[in-house]
This record gives C-alpha cells, structure tokens and sequence, in this order.
C-alpha cells in the first residue's frame, strides 16, 4: 500500500476505532471521505498546527458535523493539540472530542456544526470576511490575507433551505474563495437520497452563479489534484460533486444507511479492516511512517508561514496602524471603543421610534469600528440598518461596509456566524421580530459558540400595526430570552438605545439582539443616570420616599404605560416605584444586593407590562404579582387601537396595581 | 377600453383606494398583478362563492400575503361574502380584511400568508393531498377529486430557504397539480432584487424537476392562456416565470421600490388613474359592466359546480362508505375516532422509551384515521413515525402514508399546513426537538391557522446523550410552550404517551407537539387512573395522606426523579404529593377547582424538575418553589453522566424538597 493509501486507511480505522469505543458515532462519512480529507489536510491547506488562530490560514469547515471523527482524524495527524488519547475519549464527558465539532473546544474546529447546512452558510461568511479583510488590509506587494475557505458538505446540508439562502447569496456576492465540496453518497438516514432527494445539484448550483466541478471517485486523488487546480482560478464560488461511497470498505455495511449513525460492530470491523488491507491488529493504530509522511507536509506548510510571520513583520514597519489593528484580532482585544457621543441624546421632547435611535447611534460608529458590517435581510429601510454614505459590499465593491442580505434571515444568521467565526469583523444584521422565528436556529449556534453577533431587530410587537398577526411578534421576545448566551436588550427610549448599542458592542464573548420598535417612543430616562442603568439589565426610573406600595416593572414602549400608571397611582397617594427591564441577561448577571435593591423582597405587589407572552414574567413579579401581557395572536389594525383592545393600557396597570 | 382591461383596472384601482384609505398597505404587486389575478379569477379556477370549502375547487394561495388587497378585489368581484364596505375596512379592527390574508376570517382565503415562502410550501402540500385524495377517492368515471393548486409567489418567497426545501420536495413527489407563477418584477424592499437575488430561477426549478414557463408581459392575456394550456398537460410541478411591473400604472413610482408597501398618495393616485385610462372619479367604483362580467363568470362555474354536485350524489349511491366519509370533510366532523386499545399499556415492569410508544400507537391508527398521513424529516428510524407495512406516497404511490420529507424540517412544516389546509386529511411529523427550531415559523403559522398537525418530536432532552449540545434541546421545550394555541404534551411513560395521543387526535382545532424521549423510561403511571390525567394537562401521580407538604411536579422523563425523590423523602417521613404535567396548555384550560385540587395554594414547598431552562416554571412552583432545570446548553457524553453533572438527579429533588 503506497503511503497516501496508508495515511487515508488510518484516518478510515481511527473513526472506525473511536466509534466502536464510544459506542456511538457515525463512521460512514469519514469512511468515505477519508481520501478528500486527507488530500486537503496533506496536500492543500496552509495552517500551523502551534498557531491554530493564524490569521491567513486557509479555513476548513466540516458542514456535516456528525462527521466529527473525520476531522478529529486530521486535526491528530496533522499535529494538533489533539493525542491519540482525546480520540480514544470521543464522545466523553470533558473530551475535546465531542459527538460533533465544537468551536473552542478543540483546536482547529473553526465553527461548532451538526445541525445541517449551517456549516455550509458559516463557510460563505467566512469567504465574505475574506474579501473585506482582504481588501483593507493587503497592500502592494502584502497579501496579509491570500487564502480559501474550504468545506465539506452533504446532501442533508444541501436539502437544508439555508444552503439554498446562503449559496444564492454567495452566488450574488461572486465569493471566489470558496470551494464546496458535496459528499454525493447517495444515501441519507432513511435510505436512498432518491426517496426524497433528486435536485440536479449540478444545475442548481449553475443556477446561483457558481462553478461546478465533478469528481467521479473520490478515491482517485489525481482527480481530486485536477480539479482544485482549476477552482484555483475560478471566479465563483466553487462547488465540486465528489462521488464517494458512505462506510468504504465495511464489506457488508458500505453503500447503505446503516453504517451512517452507528459503530460497525467487532465482526464487521474485522472484516473491513482485512478488506481494506490493514494490517494493524490493534485498534487506534497510527503507523509510524503515517506520522512521518504528516509531519513533513506540515513542515512544508509552517515554512509558509514563516514567510507570512517576515511578510507582517515588514507589513508592520510600513503600516503600524493596519498592523496594530490586525495585533488586536490576533490578541484577542476589542475591534473598537464605544464613546456615548452627546449628540445621540435627544432631549426630553423628542419621540422617535428605538430603531430610528439605533440608526443615530450606528451612523456614529463606522470610524470607531473600522471593521464592523451592516445590513438587514431585505429590510434596510425599516430596519433602519445602514451606514449612511458607505458602500454596500458586493462583487465590484470589497470594502462596502452594508450588506444586502436579500430575503434571507437564516442565511443571514448563518453568514453573521462566519463572519464573526472568521475573526476581526463584527456583523449586525436587521430583520423584524417576528421573522427572528426564521433566524433562531443559527442564533443559538451564535450563543453557543460564543460569537459577537449583533441582531438589530425591529417592529417589536402589536405596536406595528396594520400588518397584523402574521407580522405582530407576541412569542419571540420571551423566547429568545430562553436561549442560553444570548443578551436581550430591549430600549424604552432613545436614551437606553444608546446604551444598548453600548452593551452589544462590549459584550464581545456572545451575541446580542437589539429589540426596538416602529413606533415612536417618548423620552423618559436622562442620558446619564439613570439610562447606563441598561448596563445592569434593570433600574429605577421613577422613585417614591420610602418603601414602595408597587413596583411596575416595564420594557421598550410599555415602560411609558408604566411611568404614566405611576402618575396616576401617585396622585391617590400611592408609593410606586418603576423600573425599566431592558434586559432580564444582564440584570441576573447583577450581584444579589443589587437585585434585591430594584426588587426589594419586601415590596409583594408587583406589576408588569410588556406586549408579549406573559409566560416567564412571573419570576420577578411573584406570587403575588400581576403580569400585563399577551396570550394569543395579534390583529391587524392601527397600533393604538390594537394596544387599547388588548388591554395593554395605563388603566389597566392602574387597575392591577390596585 | 375592453372589459377585460376595464376589470384589470377595476382590480388595480381597488387597491389603490383601499390602501390610500387605510393609510397603509401595499399597492404594488396588486397593480402588478391585476392582469393575472383577473385571469385566474376569471376564466381559470373553479369554485363556487357561495359554498368557498366545495371539495373540488381549485386551490388558490397568494404566497406573498401582503398583496392581499389582489385577492380581496378579486374576491369582491367574484361574489364571495365580502362586500365594497369590507374593502373600505381594509386594515382595520375587526374586518375582514386584514392587512395580509386569514384563513378563517375571509371565505376564499385558503390560507394566511406574510411570512415569505410559507404560502408556497403550503401550496406544495395542497397538492400532495390532492394526490393523495383523489387517489384514495375517485372511482372509475368519478374524478370526485380532479382540480389544481395555483399560487402566486414573489422573489421574497423565492430567497426563502422554505421554497427550496418545498420546491425540492414538489419534484420529488412530480406534484404535477401544482402550478406557481413566480411575479418576476425585479424589485424588493431594498429595491433592485439584483442587489441580493440574481438567480438563474428557471435553471434552479428545472434542477428541482419542475416545468419552467415563462410570460414575458403579463399583462398578455393570451400569453398566460396558452401557458397554462401547457401547463395542464405537465407531468411535473409548473412554475410560470411572469414578467411584471410593480406598480403598474403609476407614472412616477412604477418599478421602483417606493411602491411596494406605501400608499401612493393623492396626487400619483390621480395621474395613475388617468394614465390607465380609468375615468371614474369616486374612489372605490366597480363599473356595472364589470360586476355583470364577472357574474357572468361565475354563472359558469356554478354550473360546474352543480354536475359535480350531481356526481358527488350518484357517488355516494354508489360507493356509501366513501362518500360518508367525504361528508365528514364537508361537515367539518372528526375524521376519526382513537380508542384506546388494551395492546397499548405494557405492564409495569416494561421500559420503554416514548418514541417507542407512540410508534405503537402509531400502528394501531390507520384503519381509525383512514387519512391520517405521516412522515419524518430524514430520521424515521429515530423518530419511530412510519406506519409498518404500509406503502411510502412517492409519484408512483399516490396511496402512500408515509411521507419521506427528507432533511426538511422547515419545508415539512409548511407542506404539513398546507395537507391540513386542504381539508380531510391529518398529517403528523417527525423531527428531533433540537431542530423544532428549524420548523418554527410554520409552527406559528399552524396555530395561527387551528390546523389539525401533529408533530411527532423525539429526542427531548439531554437524554439523547453523546451526539452533544447541537443536538440536545434545552429551551426548545419551554419556547413551543410560548406559541399561542399550540398545545404540547410530554409524556412520562407509556400510559401516558397513548393519552398524550389520544388528545392530539381529538383537537381537530389546533396543532400538537408530542415530545418524547429517546431512552427507555419506566412504567410510572397506570392504564386508566391516572394516566388520562394526561388529558386535563396534570394530575397527581403519586399521593400522600392529608396536606402534602411539598410536592414535586415532572415532566416526561424527570417525573421518573420525582416519584424517586418521592420515595425517600416518605421514608424521611415527609408528606409528599407528586404531580406530572404534561401538558401545560391542557392544565391552563381546567376549571380553577381542578387546579386548585392539583396544585392547593396552601403548599408552599414546590420543587419543579425538567431537563430544559426553568424560566417559565416560577409560574407553578411560586416564590417558595424551586425549579431544577438547566441554564446552559448540553454537553457531549453518555446521557447518565450528563444527567449527574447537570444536577438532574434524585439527589438535589430531594434537597431542594428540603
């Protein structure tokens, strides 16, 4: 056996190995990708496996994440911080080798995937952070940033509506620098992709403007040599169809379903190891000259490096500022500084919608941000996203600094991942709330990788008006709060929009929604204190001597229902406190006494308001509390007429403040 | 001006007026659109305005909502109940005429749209029940069913991930009723659709394995009707490519975004009104040989609908059994009974996980609900959902019960609203719960709707073990609690899983989540009492003599921890009452005595227990309560060790009971 088809057999038995120990797993994909794997971690990819953050490292992005041991495979014999012993551990407790690729678990897992297309849509962001990080910071003669993403999906990926957004989407925008490689085995969980899969994927991807490469048998590396030469040179984002056969070389397992989600079994491995010519009577073997043959492709590639590291060096001398920007990406250290400009604090006269304050406060923030990037899933104009007087990127314009996501919010979110994912650029992106329900999946993918996303959600809830229902949010604030990692923040007015943008942008270690309205809000809070209350989740904005008779507690428009309750009630000598809750997030982050300070245990009578499901609110008003909400769909209708028909009104907190 | 174009204007003008009164809506695609929505209305669909749920009509579904205003003139015109008054009520409370059509709320209005891309999956799955149907119905010179799926759909339904899923599935199934016309205006909101969208849309269906037609004006009416004479002799889904104008008629605004979503204002009012020629200076006029057009129209189909009303009636002489069962779709009666069948309860020494149970129940349905249609989303083997032995629907079994959605959650999601829309037939779908997130907005949609849909979710919990916290839900649960009108139900064990049935089977007014468990969970409850407890939502599982002095409440597999708890703490001498609660919305809809029975004010001492996030528990365990749940997302491990690092054990219920 010739030492390619010997490092390929060690990668097939180490995922044949691993998931016999963890007894679960799923060995049919790195059976049958191991050649594709090997190739692109032998012969194509520029990393350095002591340097896995290095900023021009080609990007590898394994869609299909059930594949994890493929990659753990790789990530092992190309020299990572990965031992023999971490796969051995695969699928257990503490291990860096989880049941799917988790980002910042393990080096060199660039995003966390497994649920189906996201990889794929994470791997055209990555392309697009590319091509701006490209095109403000390479110079003549100093390509900082000269390299591909790569990845690899399946046919669940591609069945996936989000592979449809973002490969459209990467089609519009010409993302040259990705290559897709699509694992056509032919089988899906339920048998046969036939059953339900039958697109000429071929076609469909010429449809989206990219180029299509076939490779007949993915075994045959000279193929897989061919035709990356000609991707090299292509304009497009690149697809490659590569024939492959699911659990290669498990003599009675290969080419079905069976071999997808579950350890071949002692007998079978037998059987396939003998079939595939392997030798090795101990399981997790990896020969020496494997190792060797490795390791010598991975010197060749940190000689690459090295030369990079000399390049910045001299990039550094002659563009201290680009370098000490890029310093920061490589450190770890915020992208930009966020200064309360005195102008974004309108004085108390002044209504304007939240998303109008926002947009203020993101027409301030393009210099302090160089690398932050706008945009809104087909909503510019009511989102009220972007730069104004900046570029929109695209195919002939690198540098925009406003996306067109198109009609896309899962795309969107996707691409926000690997943008963020990609290192040195912040995304935000607009949608209304109610569409976050489109969003959801990769917004949680955002929490749990720890990625700083922004969503700039508008058209907050009933207060929208006449669309009604099927656009009227009454579910989506709540349960975006549920998702573990995800800061809410929901203004009340200009004031605390500000503030919000505040947290957003500080808040580097996860991402963040910005929750803002259509309508009009009034001012109520002053531009110092109390609105950088926001910072603690909860405050007072309105007090009273003494102990509180009630507490109205509100968020984004209802706090001016609060506030207005609190005239009323104190006219007829009740005590009340109001506090605004623009976010529940960094409120639980808040020290007990400060908690216990807003929301006195004492003070049992508590009221809150806000357009949504009540479901939740009653942790903080209590037993004794009453909850001012929604529970059934919206109507369309003018906005005042719908808040007074649903009871969201100052009398009927009145009322409930008894 | 002919009276054909006469109508088109009648059809455009009522738009105009009706969103220029509103002072809000959107004027655009109905001016567009006109020519088409007249020629449809007109000379294509049969129906009967008088009996708008005749079995046989031909579906219509304008996909993009917004441009309701087309179909409520066309509905006008065509003599549903909706008069000139209703048009004048457009957007306001209470009409009948809401800003984006609802179904339910207007006769002829098949099913709401807004959200982009659902009304187009929905269209999908009309189409499959009408395979399915006719199939199952029609007879030998009795084409009881015989009729055609038409939708419009815009670029915004198009970017939508949910038309490629609903698409690709369409093809598959070669749903060749099915016939979309695409408005190909070249706008959206952010303005030219090339900004974001520049698909090849034709080469893309034609990779589904549609047939692609295109109409290069549409405002040619001949073009459109030799195009759909071809259409009719397609053996695959038609999509027709119509060009059209945003717009049209407005000199200054046609073809420009600015007339998407705003009224056109008094003066462009009056200069479109004369560029089209029309005449008519009061707002809201229907020339009366437009009306006597159009009723002339409708004469016609009503005598269609009078010879199908003919053979319907030797039909049933005919073949009684199916026509008795066509009447309950007629007169809106259950399609089914579910009668608990003694197989179904194991004994108590039986372990069984929930998935497992409900494909036993599954198994004893088709006879009772001869149209009740399942499927999965690529993981039938996981979610247990197929029928045994019973044909797959495919192009070439139109009888099939078992759908293949492949990896489609979102697109399943969408064909199921649109099977349940069509009427007479229920469907239900499996996916995991993780991915529930996916399926979302057409979640939303069917509660929206009260469509008869069962969701079939398995693998609920942290329980599924080492594929890790991609896959494992952990706020997922307590977010499909959040939707209005959907109601969910996780069983604890078996007994519980068949009631848990039995309620998704009776409420033929709403949609059901079932949520079950990947492990084996052990018998806790018993055949009668308690476990139909399950159909009041909670009920007492395990008692104590007298005043409990606390009790515990679980839910699927965590009731297992409190029955356990329960034990110890008895032994310990406490007074212990342990309460499962499945199904929160059942609970919600007990009388305020059942409730108190349940849950007495009187105890204090709650501790809840589940394996997602607890916010939203405080609702039942109060300011004294504890819930023990989890804050964070999963992890990958064996499921037991997961369970004991997460604190979800016997151990911490009974510290917390205290």
């Amino acid at each position: 056996m010739d030492i390619s088809n010997l490092s390929i057999n060690t990668i097939r038995t180490l995922a044949i190995d691993a998931v016999q120990k963890a007894n679960s797993g799923h060995p049919g994909a790195p059976m049958g990708l191991a050649p594709l794997g090997y190739f692109l971690f032998h012969d194509v990819l520029n990393f350095n496996p002591k340097n896995p953050k290095w900023l021009n490292r080609d990007r590898f992005v394994l869609s299909g994440g059930h594949g994890s041991m493929l990659l753990y495979s790789l990530l092992h014999l190309s020299g990572y911080d990965l031992s023999l012993e971490d796969i051995k551990n695969f699928r257990r407790w503490g291990s860096k080798t989880p049941g799917h690729p988790e980002r910042g678990e393990t080096d060199g897992v660039e995003v966390t995937t497994g649920p189906l297309g996201q990889g794929f849509s994470n791997a055209v962001g990555m392309a697009l952070a590319f091509e701006f990080m490209a095109f403000k910071f390479n110079k003549p003669g100093f390509n900082i940033f000269d390299h591909r993403v790569y990845a690899i999906c399946g046919d669940g990926d591609l069945m996936e509506g989000i592979s449809h957004e973002a490969a459209s989407f990467a089609g519009n925008k010409k993302l040259s620098r990705l290559v897709v490689f699509y694992d056509d085995n032919g089988i899906s969980i339920d048998g046969s992709t036939s059953l339900a899969f039958t697109d000429d994927t071929e076609k469909r991807f010429l449809a989206y403007g990219w180029n299509v490469y076939k490779v007949y048998d993915v075994n045959n590396l000279e193929d897989l040599r061919l035709v990356l030469h000609e991707v090299k040179s292509s304009d497009r984002p690149s697809l490659v169809i590569t024939k492959s056969h699911i659990g290669f070389g498990s003599p009675n397992k290969q080419d079905t379903a069976k071999v997808h989600g579950s350890p071949l079994g002692d007998e079978e491995i037998k059987l396939t190891k003998q079939n595939l010519g392997w030798h090795y009577t101990e399981p997790f073997t990896v020969p020496e000259e494997v190792r060797e043959h490795f390791a010598s492709a991975v010197n060749e590639k940190i000689k690459i490096y090295d030369e990079w590291t000399k390049l910045f060096a001299e990039y550094s001398e002659k563009y201290p500022e680009d370098a000490a920007f890029l310093n920061k990406v490589i450190n770890g250290e915020p992208l930009g500084k966020f200064t309360t400009d005195e102008s974004l604090f309108p004085d108390l006269n002044e209504k304007l919608a939240s998303r109008a304050s926002s947009q203020k406060v993101i027409n301030t923030l393009p210099d302090a941000f160089p690398t932050l990037l706008g945009g809104s899933a087909d909503l510019t104009e009511s989102n009220l996203t972007d730069f104004k007087g900046l570029p929109w990127f695209s195919a002939s314009e690198r540098g925009g600094r406003n996306i067109h996501y198109g009609v896309r919010e899962i795309g969107m979110g996707g691409v926000m991942n690997g943008i963020a994912a990609y290192g040195g650029v912040i995304p935000f992106g607009g949608t209304f709330l109610v569409f976050t329900d489109y969003m959801r999946p990769t917004m949680r993918m955002a929490a749990m990788q720890k990625l700083h996303v922004i969503y700039v959600i508008t058209h907050d809830s009933i207060g929208l008006g006449e669309d009604g229902p099927t656009h009227q949010p009454i579910e989506q604030l709540m349960s975006l709060r549920l998702i573990p990692g995800l800061t809410v923040i929901r203004p009340a007015d200009s004031h605390e929009t500000v503030y919000a943008w505040k947290a957003a942008l500080e808040n580097t270690s996860g991402p963040t929604t910005l929750v803002l309205s259509r309508q009009g809000l009034p001012v109520i809070t002053d531009k110092s204190t109390p609105a950088s209350g926001v910072l603690r989740g909860a405050y007072t904005v309105r007090e009273c001597a003494g102990t509180p008779d009630v507490i109205l507690i509100g968020t984004g428009s209802e706090l001016l229902l609060a506030v207005k309750a609190a005239g009323k009630l104190s006219e007829s000598g009740k005590k009340v406190r109001v506090v605004s809750m623009p976010s529940w997030e960094l409120f639980e982050k808040q020290s007990a006494e400060y908690k216990e300070s807003i929301l006195p245990a004492e003070v049992k009578n508590r009221v809150a308001i806000e357009a949504g499901v009540p479901l939740g609110w009653e942790k903080y008003t209590g037993d004794n509390g009453t909850v001012i909400g929604i529970n059934k769909f919206g109507a369309s209708a003018p906005a005042a007429v719908i808040f007074e028909k649903y009871g969201l009104t100052v009398e009927a907190v009145v009322a409930a403040a008894g």
